[in-house]
């Protein structure tokens, strides 16, 4: 056992997986939910992610060990500031933000006092909510920690053995970092999914008459598009706070992409090749193939 | 059984495997082989895909009801001009290219005389090679057929057995839609995955020092980017054959990712989310959810 207590705040795909993954191996003895809908807090109970729930965080973070804010990043502060008065002295605060430098900051401005400690599971799905939550989710997936200031070596220790409890990699890095780095592996895969299908969307209407695209597509633009399923609400927050590093990746990305398109123009097949080669060579290293 | 000898000229993954769907279904009677390395034959031999295997195409064709031609589009017109000569009288040519309007207006010129009818199962695999090919491949795709001027009613409606026999969708559709169509939800994912591998290795570079990428992504850029593992080559041949739409593709793509990026720039969320919102919508609807 490692936190008597834990609070989830926001208990959806990755508030409820990681308390299931949590109970599930004896990490953590009880959970109280935090939730907005009704809806939702009946489904961790019915799933057992959570002992107990409630649609106050300040009352979920009162007598909790560990306090897992699981809510949109645009929704971090405001939930920072409800259950700074409520923390036990000596709890852990953490979250599961998609982003860092802006949580961090909320942090520092909300929760002055306390020992937060920034984390970012990469691990989620298309599908949302408790319903889809599932004790494995984290396994073998990365798990970004970004210490605060108030984060001492022993507390840091301490979830560091619940990420691995749960069979995630932990990895420590800055904010600054992370958000560079996430930009270009989530934040602009997303954007360009959500573009390349409203895309396909708008080449369908021109050819209203002649076309029916449904019928004319392989696994190809499924997978390239699958991300654009994800809802949108939470990719705004996300692209709000890393909208700095975002814009930096798009513009790597239509260098490349312009390139391809003036080898097509030229008739540069050679340079098409090599292009697509690049693409070939750059996934293969980052997949480790 | 609906063809005696079938020649599969170029047996690969798609001919490889529409080889042991027509086979596996009592279709086709014998399949000769035609592949281009002695690894590829004997592959096709060890799986059951050919009863004979050749390197020569005319020497395939000769004597074959169906000859079958799964090259990649930028070798049709050389393997046309080989085996027209060989061709028996009233044997059907079919094509299995990704493109129609390049394969259709080479067997007008180097197959004046043959009932052509053009193909193109709607279904492949990132892996390639006769090693991957599979009785299943085309269960539940479309299948695209092109009848060119010399298929009678007779000889398409007795392919099309075929095509559904294998458990494809046939789908009639002249050449011009049909590269329309596929620009959009075939070609432009193929050169937006590219693009996007490379970029986050363009950005990867530029962080050195202090990012390891590798750790920092999940499922949804590997998903996002599976299809730039595709053959290069292949798709060069494709991209050619289908530039002008593939650049009109790209244009109506750049429109969406530049209103996006704009919106960012403006900090107008409220755009960006509504650009979001169009691309689930528009995904939603094409994969009929």
């Amino acid at each position: 056992m490692l936190y008597n207590r834990a609070a989830i705040i926001g208990i959806g795909l990755i508030g409820g997986s990681f308390a299931l993954a949590a109970k599930a191996r004896g990490l953590v003895d009880c959970v109280v939910g935090c939730g907005r809908s009704e809806g939702t807090r009946n489904g961790a109970l019915a799933i057992g992610a959570a002992d107990e729930v409630t649609d106050d965080p300040a009352f979920a973070a009162r007598d909790a060990d560990l306090v897992y804010l699981a809510v949109p990043v645009g929704s971090m502060p405001g939930v920072m500031a409800r259950i700074a008065p409520a923390l036990k002295p000596g709890a852990l605060v953490t979250d599961a933000g998609s982003t860092k430098r802006d949580v961090m900051r909320a942090a520092a401005e909300h929760l002055p006092d306390a020992a937060f400690l920034g984390g970012h599971p990469i691990a989620g799905s298309e599908n949302a909510g408790v319903s889809a939550a599932r004790a494995d989710l984290f396994i073998g997936h990365t798990y970004v920690l970004t210490p605060g200031p108030r984060v001492s070596d022993d507390v840091l220790a301490r979830f560091r053995s619940l990420v691995e409890g749960i069979g995630a990699k932990p990895v420590l890095l800055d904010a600054e970092s992370h958000d560079a780095a996430l930009a270009a592996t989530s934040h602009l895969p997303h954007v360009v999914a959500a573009s390349l299908a409203a895309a396909v969307g708008d080449v369908r209407l021109r050819h209203e008459a002649s076309l029916d695209l449904r019928d004319l597509f392989g696994n190809g633009l499924a997978d390239t598009t699958r991300i654009a399923g994800g809802p949108a609400g939470m990719w705004r927050d996300v692209l709000e706070a890393n909208g700095d590093n975002v814009r930096v990746a798009i513009a790597v990305f239509l260098e490349r992409l312009r390139a391809l398109d003036a080898a097509l123009e030229a008739g540069d097949m050679d340079a098409v090749q090599c292009l697509l080669e690049d693409g070939r060579r750059a996934r293969g290293e980052l997949m480790r193939q």
